[in-house]
């Protein structure tokens, strides 16, 4: 008997993980892939852009591929196409707006000859041994999908990122029908969003940010400015209906903002009256009590509009006293300070700052507990799968699942690479291929790895001091120097005697290899680096990088 | 008519950020100071450990001081004293459990000859001409007090950190009826801890944590280790209380906790059984069931007990399955990811983690609106400042002045370095003194400034690259090099051909510089600078620091 074919399932990101969501589906010769997102560097990844997954194991298996399936347009699921389109070639498929978003990110990477489809929710179409299924999710941007994948194993349904929003501010709520029936029909293994899990309830609906916003606008007596996320089209769609029932004109400031914007309005995912959008620079012309700015920088970035409005660096937009500021949105997990640096420099300035502290002006994208139990009751999957989280998240996920009736042994909490084979009635882990993190630097990408970052933190804690020596090759006689530099240590000019001082300890060094007749360069660099160090920890408790060089002539 | 005599108020710390409290009050001859903190350093003051504040105006007027009063032992209250007292010599006073803690910090300061002077809680003594009172209050560590200052000027009461905890868990009640008395009598000024004022209602007692200790080491099936702030004896006493209740033996690990509650179990401010407490080594002789441990790491700081144990890198601490880790604080901002790392770390292990969003383990020291209302109500003061707050703490908090009825002339949002001048019945802003951040690196204090800082940046993000090239003191012609050395820019192994284009271009630029016959040797240096920052922005989009060192021989 032959053997029997199995389903793979191999997420090669978003797990342990908040971000780089992207996941692999794999029977006999054909893979599709769900979603291919980047995510923002730690902390510890000094100078990094962006980071990415690892796909080695696709282009070893380039072959196979199908088809790469996006649920919705976010940065977390289709930031690393670029990067991973010029490796490898595929078609790609998902609704019109995520579809002419990543269109746009697509012509700024010069990738303009992509295969890209457009699909509706509904549409079911082949990719290899696969049936593929779009179904109407409900999120913090539109035309979201959850993707089930119908193989010859059975039904594999991935939600994607998604709330359960019952008054969503355009368009149709999530197709739960759908998901019902196929619950019905027997679900093999279902993969849940578990962004928000360890958040009991119900996660609000958009619809109540427009009370707010209409209550702001109101009592506004001078300008608005609202920075919210730049994809977050449903935000904006409120935004902008306040500003029409206050008789206010729309000015979009931000590069991201302008663009998304654009791009939803021409593929008619706003609904806007033609006159209210303006031009930042007829924004004179009108009245403050007229104006509405949406603007980019909710979350603090350095270089965004917000951040340059308050810090008086925005180039066409100066703060007035009776601004009102609204920030809709809550700070992401590590930008807590950065916000609040700019809610403060708004305040210093005698700004009406509106932040989430004070008044409901923004709500998550993700389902909570109850939602995700709902899904899970209605899918019924024999198999779970807790995805898009941190350990933390896979767990609690998990939990809920168990309680719900899954048992145990039937629920997997994965990490990246770790493959899970299926058969109809079986689920095994598989074996466990490359994954990671690929990290981008300017157009390098993979160039910066662990010795790189380790030197860098290095020499961020603690900067650098550079000796040089130039050696008389035939005699071994110092022809000049030691020659010191330092970078990031210590001010030069108020520290003269230290560094006359560290001059002086490696003059020592020298004449000590000299009198010892050590002529191997590497152990003369080595005991400079060990005598300063010693030298400089005992005196400054400090550990510069000293890189000694021997130059000889 | 002789000019009249004003007190000044001038804070030099705790304004505009939370941390680092300092405030001077000067009247005629006599300055005395209230508390002395440290902060801990921003994301961009790399390599940083450390920051005080700027006691130049301090320094100059040494003759003047009469003493510092001390409100609590937190570090961002008495964390600067020992840099400070290496510079100038002054009486210290505060309560028994204060000098105790400060005790601690000075001998590992190698300042054992401190004039430290215990007080009461109600004791009023002269310093000057100034009459010092110390007011009961209740935060989050025992001992706290309200500092007033009586002058001819009137009375001015700074709150220092407090919340109003009406079922402390040892010690009395904050003294309210002595807020009232003063009030009554009347208050010239009120600075008020501002830290908490954007949250809505009353902070729950600290004994409501106590609550949920029980119901878990009652589940609780393996050992308990608990997490927590090291100076937060309460609620050390009350896992304390917990453990002795469930016959549990109790493990202290983490310097600082041991430290800590040395000095308070000393001090006679911890309830515990003689036999409760037990060396680590001894931890074998127990069962699990019969052990906790209370650990530092509450905020996932890299070296920390918990950070170490949940890395398995604790030399006397391993997980076990059933261990139940209890990280009974909530993240400071700026935290959020160490700690969530922790958290992961844990979970991987299968260790069972209760943490803030899970259940009730932790509430805050500091006073919600309600309690700040009632403090102000009760002392009525003419005059208000919001202290201890980042910008939009004191905004909101004069805000919640001025609804109690302050005029707004008469509330002063100031910052470090202004001080305000009062007379019996005016107050007006005077002179700004030198005040700001003074940065300790290892032994160095003030040592790194602004250019160092830049320059870890720079060298943080894009690494370095060395170029040395030896030149002949008479011909002017390259004797040796150019030689290129980088570090924390490409993983060098794998960008050989990188490099050797690097080692070009300096050729060409050196050969350019021979040609145009140019030999002044920064010209040279600054032409290899802008020809090679051109080719790696043009290749790579990256921008490291680029040192030219010409030798010459």
């Amino acid at each position: 008997m032959a053997k029997e074919n199995k389903l793979k399932i191999i997420p090669l990101g978003g797990l342990g993980e908040i971000g780089k969501n992207m996941t692999v589906h794999e029977y006999k010769d054909s893979i599709v892939i769900v979603d291919c997102g980047m995510t923002f560097p730690g902390d510890e990844m000094l100078g990094v852009d962006v980071v990415i997954p690892d796909v080695t194991y696709l282009m070893k298996n380039k072959d196979k591929i199908k088809g790469l399936l996006l649920t919705h347009g976010h940065e977390d699921h289709i930031g690393a196409i670029p990067y991973v389109l010029k490796k490898i070639d595929m078609p790609i498929y998902g609704t019109k707006l995520t579809i002419g978003l990543l269109q746009n990110k697509l012509k700024e990477h010069n990738l303009e000859n992509a295969n890209l489809n457009v699909v509706k929710h509904g549409d079911k179409f082949k990719l290899g041994h696969f049936e593929v299924e779009f179904i109407r999710t409900t999120h913090s941007i539109p035309d979201s999908a959850a993707i089930a994948l119908t193989s010859p194993i059975g039904t594999v349904i991935q939600t994607g990122d998604f709330k359960v929003d019952f008054t969503p501010i355009s368009g149709d709520v999530m197709d739960l029908n759908r998901f019902a029936e196929l619950g019905n029909k027997g679900v093999l293994a279902l993969l849940s969003d578990s962004t928000n899990v360890i958040r009991p309830g119900y996660t609000l609906s958009e619809r109540t940010v427009g009370e707010t916003f209409r209550d702001l606008f109101y009592k506004a007596e001078g300008r608005i400015i609202v920075a919210t996320f730049a994809s977050n089209i449903y935000r904006i769609q409120q935004i902008i209906d306040a500003a029409e029932l206050n008789d206010r004109k729309v000015v979009i400031s931000g590069r991201s903002m302008v663009n998304n914007i654009n791009v939803a309005n021409e593929l008619g995912y706003l609904r806007v009256n033609p006159e209210t959008l303006i031009e930042i620079n007829d924004m004179n012309k009108y009245n403050k009590k007229e104006i509405v700015i949406i603007t980019t920088g909710s979350q603090g970035e350095p270089m965004s509009a917000l951040t340059r409005i308050a810090n008086n660096e925005h180039r066409k937009i100066e703060l007035m006293s009776d601004d009102m500021v609204i920030i809709s949105a809550t700070p992401i997990p590590g930008n807590e300070i950065t916000v609040s640096k700019v809610i403060n420099k708004l305040l210093e300035k005698g700004t009406n700052v509106i932040y989430e502290a004070l008044a409901d002006i923004h709500v998550s994208g993700h389902a909570c507990q109850e939602e995700l139990k709902l899904i899970h009751t209605l899918v019924k999957p024999k198999y779970f799968i807790p995805v898009h989280g941190e350990t933390r998240h896979l767990r609690h996920h998990a939990d809920i699942s168990y309680q719900l009736g899954t048992p145990r042994e039937n629920i997997f909490i994965l990490e990246n690479g770790q493959s899970l084979e299926f058969t109809r009635d079986s689920a095994n882990l598989g074996q466990m291929v490359q994954a990671g993190n690929i990290l981008v630097d300017g157009l390098g990408v993979g160039d910066v790895g662990n010795i790189v970052l380790r030197d860098r933190k290095h020499l961020s804690e603690d900067g650098l001091i550079v000796v040089v020596v130039t050696i008389n090759k035939q005699t071994g006689a110092v022809e000049s120097g030691p020659d010191i530099v330092s970078r990031g240590f210590v001010y030069v000019r108020e520290s003269e005697e230290l560094m006359e001082e560290v001059r002086k300890i490696v003059k020592q060094t020298l004449d000590t290899c000299e009198a010892k007749k050590i002529s191997d360069w590497s152990t003369i660099k080595s005991n400079i680096r060990d005598d300063l160090r010693t030298y400089l920890y005992t005196t400054l408790k400090r550990n510069p990088m000293i890189l000694p060089i021997i130059m000889e002539v």
